[in-house]
């Protein structure tokens, strides 16, 4: 089980949010989200693949609803209704997989 | 591409669905949707696997939202607006999958 | 990174490995393998995919060939040229994830 | 089930083959066969599974072994006992896939 981390809130959250391309903060901080756009269903599956192996070997999952070639993704850190620095490692990393895998924000 | 099939509506789409373990027909006709539970997010996402190879051999993707364990699926047919054969076939295989997964519905 | 355990060897090895249906211990002692069917390559993949996600989560991956429904395993643990109870761990973790997708050993 | 192809042999082979970087023809023009290097396990089995739903769209698998991150493939259409247009055509699609993950030749 992953140790419990603190949440971020306000600017601190919104300032490292800033960093981290295309990620939103929901109004009262309680998680981050995406649109992420593939070529095709081919490339967002694989998209989705390659995060749930990085997901597992976190014990961190995200939140995700797939229509054809779009995902839609929510993260947040139940365990402190919030978002922690899991969050954002798990935001840079899928920001990482997409664009190997030629997503268009 | 898939040929364009004739939209099932009325009692002739409630009759059908109703022999489709667990699925539910939206008001209005537009669509089928189910939930499905498994025991951890490893068989989840292994379902959603099967079930992209059974989508991509088909040309019919289903919509879909996973959190953890429990995976939400709307099937419908875009093209006529509303639940067609091809739906009612991804319903039957995707319970199917399920099944051997040991998913509780 | 994963802790380095100690390598079966012989009877201790043997005996541990007879009681993980239809796995076999390579001559020397250096891995462990086997072969499963699956009744079509949705399940040998949905197969492959379980055991990728509990691979990346164990940091211990196997050495697989997939030949449509067919998946061949060897699994050894590099770090101490032998088998370990990672190897075991997994090989009973594969098990139980084929027994779900209804593998025909 | 897809229909039957006429296999190519000798130079019509060879000259097709050239054009796909990285494939090489086996000794009797019985299959293609290319090794895949990733920067890990996560992009190696993201790119199977994108290949996975192609592969299943096209009713024509491949034959490969993935070790950690690296994927050795080879492709044949066991019908005709050789290399269809079939072969080349999923050759050249999973160059495509693997370039978008970045993969090494």
């Amino acid at each position: 089980m992953a140790k419990r981390m603190a949440a971020l809130r306000g600017s601190d959250l919104s300032s490292a949010v800033a960093a981290i391309d295309g990620w939103a903060v929901e109004p009262g901080d309680g998680g981050l989200t995406k649109r992420f756009r593939f070529p095709d269903f081919q490339s967002a599956f694989a998209f989705m693949t390659a995060v749930a192996l990085e997901a597992e070997r976190m014990n961190h999952h995200p939140e995700w609803t797939n229509v054809y070639a779009t995902v839609d993704v929510r993260l947040s850190s139940h365990d402190v209704g919030g978002v922690t620095e899991r969050d954002l490692a798990l935001a840079r990393h899928m920001n990482t997989v997409a664009a190997r895998l030629a997503a268009a924000d």
